[in-house]
């Protein structure tokens, strides 16, 4: 290895150390971390620990929540750190090729230049790597109107954990040669093969944007709005909810400037040319007003803007004055199932008697439930890990998922065959297969054991 | 099968016939014709041909072009129109579940009452089925804004051809949960298995549009106003291009109104509410205007937009006057290549000494090359099939694929290995054996024999 890598091979307990853990706090160390500069030497390293059955994790920037980046089953750690070029930004093809190290928040700092952005903005985008927020299909609030990471990849040039240097897709936004795998591989946690370069689909960065903030007397009045909202012809660019806990932790702790009687909260944002925003504006005002709003306040101004997001910028620090530990989960549901989501969510919070707030990307039914629980507590953990079972088991019977933007990695991962039928699950079982035959990538990851 | 399907399966030789060919021109007889009503029968059919090792061949409304829908194998060709139900309209949660054999003509206007849309939009859409439409993975002009049948499925229904009932995705907007199975679905023309029911994307109705007439000197000032219009924030709703042989077709034989200079021409349009047209076309507008532009006429109202299209509308019947056959081949080009690709095929054309038309969907670089020829005559016949070939190798040389919206089926399956590495299709052949693993699924179509 050390031949093959050189110094991008390092077996050093402390290196090992810093690459056994990702941002779900889970730990396992490596036997050994490897930082290929190349696809050349990610191919050798694949058909070498293939031979050896040694376990690959890929890695990015450790930030995915869901355990997908820890080498539970040992091996190596494989990051992408070195691989950070930006090969080539086509404006006219709408296209640009990178290696899977760049950073998201690079590639956007690029991308502006030419006045084009890739719609994938988790919050983390200034420190994960496009390489991760494709193998997890990240999303954020932009997602509503531009899509996730799958919706917008033309392809991936990926090694198999057979060894196999590989290009999926083709750069053009329009396909119809054989079976899609360039969206399949997005998604897949690294459990197939490692990305060694994708070529994104871009879209023209928007010139404004205005902001509205929506205050409704309970969640069902905002559901409701949402689903007006999303059945008009004017897309929100972002269309973000907080629940009655989410709001009043905004205003007690966060200091955000609400109503005593607020339920709910929107964020509602239109993005375009300037001169569409004011009838832009008005078509998601008329769809936001109705039964139960309290009030609607619009921003004209970025600092204004900037004023009504204080809510929602208030609530991850003001979360922590909760409980010392949290459980983030982001399960999706039919828009028109939110208000069954967030009263079910309710019930299962008051039965293990722990707080649940909910808030998150309403215009794809995007919700992320936080559970706050005290993980030195052993009743409470075991109460807590109950109930986000039952929030799973609720956003099924709702018509949803268990993951729309964070994935399953070791989280979920049990939880998979409640989320789909046994011959669908033995399909993603037999294509594992196929792109992995030994399973060697990534093991114990997004499939349960058999 | 008569205890199973009773009046549905039908073996009489005029019935098999009116079943054994599609709009390929191809012809092959099947044994028997299942027109089952629900997933029940579906499944008991695969069942029972997998046992006896009989091929099924899936059928809408048989008007693909690649052969797709003939059964070269014999067996039973089942065909969807009896399962044509709309199941249900969510206009809230963007969505509508549907039986495969609904036409997409009749959706639309189903769709129409809630202000709804899906967006493929093949010029076949009256007497093509949503299954078919899925199947191939089809699009049409508006694809450039608004995606192709792969970016608008949600959800799939099918039975696998290996008899399983399985349910794909889920009928949330955003999704992570495993491998994406419904999107690899879509485009794989009946060789996993039958699809029985779709949760379709739907899209708000664009309450207003307007179209805008550009004509070049030549083709590549209109393929560099291609590029300037991608890379600009409006995306028109459709960006049609037609070359300097469409152009003088249209002007000839159709009698369209076009100046003797064009060398090519782009229909150009916007759609979206009234209040925004105005600065849309105003952006496009500026886009269009470049190097080689020689004029640039608008349409203001529907009349005036249908003058402008008729270019385009005299061009299929127009074609028929330069020769009695037509190979029709929708390949698809990075807009910035589509110069090299008319440039290339009209030395291709040259050479092999038969007329080659070019006109399709610019904005996504999807252009059809119409070659001409007489089919009676077998010295250009075979002309004619190696000027394909070479359009095929072209398209790739370009970084370009085989099909944009029409697929593979029989006419394109030889070229599979030119247009993907060994391992890629490996892999395809694959996860084709995963779904179906006694190759009952319509064999023959989209994969060359090993
Ligand atoms: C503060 C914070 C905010 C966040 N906000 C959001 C949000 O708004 N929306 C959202 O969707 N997510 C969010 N996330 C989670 C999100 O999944 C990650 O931030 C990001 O997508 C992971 O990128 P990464 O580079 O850190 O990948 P890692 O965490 O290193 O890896 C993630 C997974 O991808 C695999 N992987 C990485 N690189 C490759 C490769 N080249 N080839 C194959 N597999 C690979 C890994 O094996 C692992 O399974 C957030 C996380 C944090 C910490
Ligand atoms: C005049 C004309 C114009 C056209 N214009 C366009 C265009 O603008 N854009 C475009 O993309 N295409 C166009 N096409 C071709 C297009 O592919 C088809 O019109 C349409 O998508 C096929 O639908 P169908 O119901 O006729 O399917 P069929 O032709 O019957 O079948 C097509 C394929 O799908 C499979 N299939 C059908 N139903 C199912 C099912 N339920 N489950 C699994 N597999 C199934 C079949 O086995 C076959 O492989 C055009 C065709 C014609 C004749």
């Amino acid at each position: 290895m050390r031949a093959l890598l050189g110094d991008a091979w390092w077996t050093d307990p402390d290196e090992r150390l810093t690459y056994s853990y990702d941002n779900s706090r889970r730990q396992a160390l490596p036997d050994a971390v490897a930082l290929p500069v190349d696809a050349a030497q990610v191919q050798a390293l694949v058909r070498a620990c293939r031979t050896a059955r040694v376990p690959l994790v890929p890695r990015g920037r450790a930030t995915n929540t869901t355990g997908a980046a820890v080498p539970v089953a040992g091996g190596v750690v494989v990051s992408m750190e070195r691989m950070d070029r930006i090969v080539d930004i086509r404006p006219g093809d709408r296209c640009a090729v990178v290696q899977p190290g760049v950073l998201n928040g690079a590639l956007q700092q690029a991308l502006a230049g030419h006045g084009l952005f890739w719609p994938p903005d988790p919050t983390s985008a200034a420190f994960s790597t496009v390489g991760g927020n494709l193998a997890c299909n990240a999303g954020g609030p932009r997602a509503v109107k531009y899509g996730a990471s799958r919706d917008n990849v033309l392809a991936i040039t990926a090694v198999t954990g057979a060894g196999e240097l590989v290009t999926l897709g083709t750069a053009t936004t329009k396909g119809s040669t054989g079976y899609d795998l360039q969206r399949m591989f997005v998604g897949s946690e690294g459990t197939l093969g490692l990305i060694v370069e994708a070529t994104l689909r871009l879209v023209p960065a928007p010139r404004d944007r205005r902001a509205l903030r929506a205050i409704y007397r309970d969640v069902s009045s905002a559901a409701r709005a949402v689903a007006r909202l999303m059945a008009q012809p004017v897309t929100p660019s972002m269309l973000e909810f907080m629940d009655a806990h989410a709001v009043g932790l905004a205003r007690h702790v966060g200091g955000a400037d609400l109503p005593d009687d607020a339920g709910a909260l929107l964020m509602i944002e239109a993005d375009g040319p300037a001169a569409h925003l004011e009838a832009d504006l008005a078509a998601l005002r008329e769809a936001a007003a109705g039964e139960g709003l309290v009030s609607l306040d619009s921003a004209d101004d970025e600092s204004a803007r900037a004023r009504l997001w204080a809510a929602r910028k208030a609530l991850s620090p003001a979360l922590r004055t909760l409980a010392p530990g949290k459980i983030n989960e982001d399960v999706v549901v039919p828009v028109s199932r939110i208000p069954d989501l967030v009263d079910g969510v309710q019930d299962i919070s008051a039965a293990a008697r722990l707080p649940i707030v909910c808030f998150g990307h309403a215009g794809n039914g995007n919700l992320h439930v936080n559970l706050m629980y005290d993980p030195a507590d052993a009743d409470q953990s075991a109460r807590a890990r109950e109930a986000m079972g039952r929030v799973f088991t609720l956003a099924l019977q709702l018509g949803g998922t268990l993951s729309g933007e964070h994935g399953i990695g070791l989280a979920k991962r049990d939880f998979m065959p409640r989320a789909m039928g046994a011959p669908t699950l033995e399909l993603m079982r037999q294509l594992k297969a196929t792109f992995d035959p030994d399973g060697i990538m990534n093991p114990g990851k997004l499939l349960p054991p058999p």
